[in-house]
């Protein structure tokens, strides 16, 4: 009998979602496991090795059944040398964890960056099912992405592509982690529109995310943000708002470069959903090109937070 | 004896440019005629008729030796239908050429964007030979573009993708022939850079492009400021080095999102050279992620005018 499994890894700074899944890339099990990584690079392996061993074990197969392992991993990776080349919530700076891998499983795995990976997932099971070429856009305490062209991973020269979050949107804007200024990330992601909301409380404007909080505004993050423009609070909703606009100008701008056929948004602050998508589709459809425009679906990703899981596995998929 | 030649076209608004080539790529003759759209439809088909026969007989063959005919045209086009969706300068609109060809020549004829067909020309026999994913913008009366990726136009979806001039630079910049604000193409291409000169002298500021064009500002072009700032005038200076900042900016961008290992430059704006390319480099690096820009080369064009119409030809050398 020929091998009849193959792996998922889902790796995060938080958490290791493992996965077992059939080669029709139904997952027949699932482990998570908090990733801990100040225990330090072997521990973090070990945990993975031990996750992939409890998903074999519940899916009721052996190891001998697997037939490859794919692995998302934070990043920029590396995708030849099989290493993650910095991963600053891992901890992690050029791990050659293919090779580390493959040491202790002696099986083949392959690595490829996160948000890729759960492109690749939406694409395959979710939201851009049947596309041909589909940008993924990932809005959560960063804002990631992913380019799937021509039903692949575009990884680029050196496996950087799809870092849609560090396009310039404003010239003079706000300071980005990567020390950019205006990034799309510095002005949309989680963070930036829970800081909008702190500031526009202590600047004295009326809304109802302070009793939300207690008073405490420090509490605020973007989910309560959004909770309050779903309640109909209009500074909530000024917030969403704006946020929509930046990434609808992100959004058309990729549109225009790419000509996708779908625009999928998904992670934690897409969950806002029509409240964000419709100022969002408003900026883009103002900013790209009308032909390419008219012919694009933008839509909310269906996977959640099975994403990375979904797409890691796909990755192994096509090679079986 | 097999068929031994292709044929390229590469149709402006202008003139157009049409030369048999061996199916090793190398031009053996080349015949340019005037477009004159005003003429009609028919008219232009014609004249590109007259010139691949012209060209052929130039090659000392026959019409029985064309193998393929690739054209590289204004654009959009629509790449399964065979139509130049909308050409302003051609004043064509769903102008169905491949079968128009096809009924008089019955030849194979290859459509493509001129912007993606230029590109594809640096890309196997200018400045991106080599290169595995490539981004080409040319910078000229507009600016265009073409995405080069594994070895292959990409075409998007639709065959609208690499539209790099109306990426969003300055949200609310000038006003764009598109309709949007703020795109590349109305800061930097060649318009815009004469339009900020004529502004300058006529706000009074100190510089020898005036003289340069007997005092006529409306005669100044973007050579003319490109030549004051050759020459050395602070003015000229200035303007040159915003415009490669602008590019700069939509450069770090498509660093980002493509993570492509080369960026060439072309197009009349781009014989600037370093004028034009050292502060274009400067932006990018401080904009871009700093892994993938430390891999990039950004190089200026080295067909010139003949990119378009050698990569009409490289259009089709692929399918021989």
């Amino acid at each position: 009998m020929g091998k009849s499994l193959v792996i998922g890894v889902d790796l995060g700074g938080t958490k290791i979602a493992t996965a077992a899944a059939d080669l029709g890339g139904s997952l027949l099990s699932k482990v998570i496991k908090p990733t801990c990584p100040e225990r330090g690079q072997d521990a973090v392996i070990g945990t993975i090795v031990d996750s992939i061993k409890e998903a074999v074990g519940s899916a009721g197969a052996s190891m001998a059944d697997i037939k490859s392992i794919g692995i998302g991993s934070p990043g920029p990776v590396d995708l030849q040398a099989g290493t993650v080349i910095f991963a600053p919530n891992l901890m992690w700076h050029d791990v050659p964890i293919v090779q580390m891998l493959q040491e202790i499983l002696a099986l083949p795995v392959c690595l490829e960056n996160d948000a890729n990976v759960a492109g690749l997932g939406e694409y395959r099971f979710g939201a851009g099912k049947g596309s041909k070429n589909m940008v993924y856009i990932t809005v959560s305490t960063g804002v990631g992405g992913g380019l799937i062209l021509n039903g692949k991973i575009h990884a680029g020269s050196f496996g950087m592509a799809g870092e849609v979050g560090h396009m310039t949107i404003v010239n003079d804007g706000p300071l980005c982690g990567c020390g950019n200024q205006g990034c799309l990330e510095a002005l949309a992601a989680g963070p930036a529109i829970a800081r909008k909301a702190r500031a526009c409380i202590l600047h004295g404007d009326d809304t109802i995310i302070r009793d939300m909080v207690g008073g405490c505004v420090e509490n605020i993050t973007a989910k309560t943000v959004g909770e309050a423009a779903a309640a109909g609070d209009i500074l909530a909703r000024e917030i969403i708002d704006k946020t929509g606009e930046y990434l609808g100008i992100g959004v058309a701008n990729l549109i225009n470069v790419i000509n996708p056929d779908t625009v999928v948004i998904g992670g934690g602050v897409s969950n806002m959903g029509e409240l964000l998508l419709a100022p969002l589709r408003r900026a883009a459809e103002r900013r790209a090109i009308k032909a390419a425009f008219q012919k694009v679906r933008i839509v909310k990703a269906e996977l959640g937070s099975e994403a990375g899981l979904v797409g890691a596995v796909c990755l192994v998929l096509g090679q079986v």
